[in-house]
């Protein structure tokens, strides 16, 4: 955290000096008539777009809710790695550490083969494979992730909330010959729901609209797009309860299978007492509809007790509970400009999360996936909206996470099948049931899935072909940035490489040494100096005149060497770089291994020592490009590629 | 983090539901006219009493504070390990250390014994020994350490606030003989400082009253004790500057001693930016003292530029200076009681942190003492005003404290010495100066004293003789719990075993498992049947009907088996107690070692696996006694020596 650059400001840091805009964006009185965003629906995607959006006062954003206040009891719960390592760059994952129910190993039921009317453990494995993320699988109420980003929203420069009880009417985009690339292009009409206003109509003109109002949105109809997908025909119900039970593992995700009573899949919850429970229901006929079962509370009660035999549960307190069909819906495209149109067209309207794609709850997939749309799009809008980057950059958010959602259907479909397969027993092998170990080994294959950090965007715009790859093999081109620990040069400190990279719409460098000595020349040094002199070098072309030297790139060195091995006065000037009023010099750019714990990052993530590497990490932690210490033309092109030079001020 | 035991609570779980009495404690209006505890002062001692005492809906506090309002930039700044430990049973230890910066290691520099004018590098230590205590030595603002007690304030039951501007006159407390051992005994008053209210003066009768309004405490007066001791004749300067210099150490604390120029001390600052410098300034003359010299902030950063030789600095802006002189002053007893009278009364005021001692600031210790002496209080007050224990308790919290004090005059005078001499060189042996070597050999050796491990209370009411001993050797008696590793059975999650000590007022029992099989009798299995059923249990004794098993004495078990080798359910059900109004189970009552990563909490911490033990943790995290499993009557005979039978439920 770096702070008291411009001069001291007493309080807390995390609260950043409100923009003097900020008032204009507070959620009194009406809607704005004009915004360059304008986001509907304040649920995970909605908010992470929002939070993210508002680190920029120079960007206008609206975020409108239908519902009359924020969210307190939430439905969703699981909070993969990958979102924990975006959390971090928001900020709040410590609190989500703190607060969350860990998942930390996952245990298997499975019917007594000499007794099978009662269930046995059959195996219990950690739920995330080590190494994974630095971060853990969560479990936390999903109003309480929604109480994070509206933190950091009321924290930022634009001090931004929602407005609450506005319904969407409709979207209407002018017809691109009418809209200019500036024009507020886009038209949305609300129906205000709170007295004494109610039945007010609000209209709002936006730059840019994001439809983040769920699997019935308005604003996917306006784009006249569609939902498509079937239903599996299976009813499940879900339950949230405090409840008094002698099966040992109500504190770890389990799942069951019985012999003839269905699955039950455990999911502990934070606090210590709380948990949820999925209990499979009825198969449904083909033209069935769940409502029409009348399903209760008390059957999915009783269902529950018959799978848990010889266990039994007493359940004290439902806190909330719903039955469901499985079923995966899929939308073709997540923005309003049809693909034979995209050469000649940039988009105006999007739609992200629900509103995109919708599946079963039971892999915890959902409030990921949407919120990982969010950071996808919010970075691409803000950089063209200050001017930054052309806006072809908004082309690349459906391409990239269209795909994303097509394997979390495919990947649920068939989730959603073995869940809910009777399991076999050894003898019987002409069933089509699964075998429980089979069900496990796909838990176990599916984890790097599940923790979304399997997610690789295809070469494309962002995402560089892999020609130099083998310089860094575990920093994989188009997918997260996987962190890793280093020491920081300057103060000695243990950090995480990849916490350098915040939410702030920034894209890093990080250029990994080579094996030459750091105080001689060396293909290092030649980096920093073109970086820092060339008029070729995209730091200095796309870096406003007056803005500190790492506002658009910010560049990051990691050594091999150990920190006592090398000296900060030996450094290329470029990796201490003079900030602020004052001219202050940053010495948080330079991180060498951290040896002494053997936490050496070159042989963690198959960094080349011989020829070191850069490696290019975009505003969302994904990872653009891997390139030679001395591929400075590629480094330029790859920049020129989507970025717009900064106009000079005036 | 235990929460929605009751139902589900919406919202942030550190905000505790307001207690009904709540709004009386609020900081509008005039003070009350009658508390329980009246705290004089909101420094790191008065805040520490605040936020423990807050806890507890049923004591009322009252914290008067001279200033107008909380302060906004402090002066003291180092936050030892041990305070982070106390932080963390606070709750905000991980706050801290994301803001903070952490004293990762400690560079040593010294003159160039080839050209004497110039100072080099003479060595490079970790700043804490490894394995000293889980969290890191950290410096940050006080304003800031401020700002996190009083957010635990507001969330309290109590939702208590200080009262601001408002100037103490006098104290008095009734003679003993006036005053029962219920009554408020003890009378304030106080005069407004605040607009309209100026000169209005305020009344307040408390039972208990604490003093820690700092060096020059009229509380300390009005018992009339004093602060003796001596100063050092020896001028220093401080300021925390902004500045941009070519000294490479700049974020590392740095001791520096020059030939001839003096000595300067280096505590980089959070944010990474801010530094704090401490500058040698003139000896002064045996009577004279230091404003007499009128030291400007130039001649402090002139002073700076000749040490740095040949580095330089330059001071962008100056946030904070002083100039000081080195003193020593202690208070020879910490409560109202005189020495000769304490069988016969208990103390009704005390006095904490610089109202008991002052010394030099530059080995951090001074905030760290002061929260170390309220949090000692703290819980004392509290048992007694809860009927929980006897109001002798209150005499150990001066037996306690004043040998801390003392301990720590005496290491700030040799320190102050040390860091004041002039180096000496090899050659040089006839002069008095220290070898830098010698100088680095102390800090290693004083690093378990100034990160606030090493304190230890000396047998007495609430520290046992180490009759036992043998049994943990790592958990010494009269010293803080040293936390290590665990991982939870339950749930399988790696936690901290020291971390369960919340500043909740409980007692903890840690039960270490004897080797033998937990599911068969064992020692473990008796000792938990008699606390659960013998009327001689100090759980079953002290333990207010209706209220959890746990409310006073918090009984948990570490295991010696890994947790996939043992069975939750062949667990005893008093390790399962049942909680709350429907009676749910508490899981987090029972650990085993952290196998896996090699982190065996009976090896680390020496504990008898023949023969296991039990660990009596206060409710400030001090080890109160080491027994062997089966010392039933020993555990009975302690906590009868001061705890209190609690009424009966009417």
């Amino acid at each position: 955290m770096q702070f008291h650059l411009n001069g001291f400001t007493p309080g807390d840091p995390q609260v950043f000096a409100a923009a003097p805009n900020a008032q204009a964006q507070q959620a009194h009185g009406h809607l704005p008539l004009e915004v360059d965003v304008l986001i509907v629906g304040s649920g995970p995607a909605g908010l992470t777009l929002a939070a993210q959006l508002a680190a920029f006062s120079d960007i206008t954003t609206c975020t409108v809710e239908q519902k009359p206040g924020p969210m307190e009891k939430g439905q969703a719960d699981g909070v993969a790695c990958r979102s924990m390592e975006m959390f971090n760059a928001f900020g709040f994952a410590e609190k989500l550490m703190k607060e969350a129910y860990w998942v930390n190993e996952t245990t298997f039921w499975k019917p007594d083969p000499n007794a099978p009317q009662n269930i046995v453990r059959g195996g219990q494995i950690y739920d995330t494979e080590e190494g994974l993320s630095e971060f853990p699988h969560v479990i936390l109420n999903q109003a309480r992730v929604h109480d994070y980003y509206l933190e950091v929203m009321r924290q930022s420069p634009s001090r931004s909330e929602p407005f609450y009880s506005r319904r969407l009417l409709d979207v209407v985009v002018s017809p691109p010959d009418v809209a200019g690339p500036t024009d507020h292009a886009v038209t949305a009409r609300f129906e205000r729901l709170d007295a004494p206003y109610e039945g007010q109509i609000e209209t709002v003109k936006a730059r840019y609209v994001v439809g983040c109002d769920g699997a019935r949105s308005e604003v996917r109809k306006s784009i006249g797009r569609v939902l498509k997908g079937d239903s599996a025909n299976k009813a499940w119900g879900v339950m949230d309860v405090l409840a008094v039970t002698d099966f040992p593992d109500i504190r770890m995700k389990s799942l069951i299978q019985s012999a003839d009573q269905g699955s039950i899949l455990i999911i502990p919850r934070e606090g210590g007492y709380l948990a949820r429970i999925y209990v499979e229901m009825d198969k449904l006929d083909a033209s069935e509809r769940v409502a029409e079962r009348n399903i209760t509370v008390d059957q999915l009660i009783d269902t529950a007790n018959r799978v848990f035999h010889p266990y039994s549960i007493d359940v004290k307190e439902v806190i909330w509970w719903s039955v469901y069909e499985i079923g995966q819906r899929l939308t073709d495209k997540f923005d309003d400009v049809p693909e034979e149109e995209m050469a000649t067209r940039y988009p105006h309207v999007f739609i992200a999360g629900d509103a995109c794609h919708t599946h079963s709850p039971k892999a915890g997939q959902g409030m990921n996936v949407s919120m990982g749309d969010a950071f996808n799009l919010g970075w691409k809008l803000a950089a063209v909206l200050r001017g930054q980057s052309s806006p072809k950059l908004l082309h690349t958010y459906s391409q990239e996470r269209q795909g994303v959602a097509q394997r979390l259907i495919d990947f649920d479909r068939e989730w959603s099948k073995i869940i809910s397969a009777r399991p076999k027993f050894a003898q019987d092998v002409a069933t089509d049931g699964y075998d429980p170990k089979q069900f496990q080994d796909y838990f176990v294959q599916s984890g790097r899935f599940t923790a979304g950090t399997a997610i690789q965007y295809a070469p494309a715009l962002l995402t560089a072909h892999g020609q130099h790859q083998h310089l860094a093999t575990g920093f994989e081109i188009g997918m997260r940035f996987h962190s890793a620990p280093v020491i920081r040069l300057a103060d000695g400190k243990p950090v995480h490489l990849g916490h350098t990279v915040l939410a702030d719409g920034r894209w890093r460098l990080f250029a990994f040494a080579d094996a030459a000595n750091p105080a001689a020349p060396n293909a290092l040094r030649k980096l920093c100096t073109f970086l820092a002199e060339s008029p070729q070098s995209p730091v200095r072309m796309f870096t406003p005149e007056g803005a500190d030297a790492d506002a658009v790139i910010d560049v990051r060195a990691v050594f091999q060497q150990g920190h006592h091995d090398i000296e900060l006065s030996d450094m290329p000037a470029f990796l201490l770089p003079r900030k602020g009023k004052h001219g202050l010099i940053d010495y948080e750019k330079m991180f060498c291994p951290d040896l002494v714990s053997g936490q050496d990052i070159f042989a963690m993530r198959g960094v080349s020592r011989e020829q070191g590497c850069i490696v290019v990490v975009r505003p969302d932690q994904y990872i653009a490009h891997v390139l030679p210490l001395d591929a400075c033309d590629e480094l330029s092109a790859f920049f020129a590629s989507f970025m717009t030079m900064p106009e000079k001020l005036s």
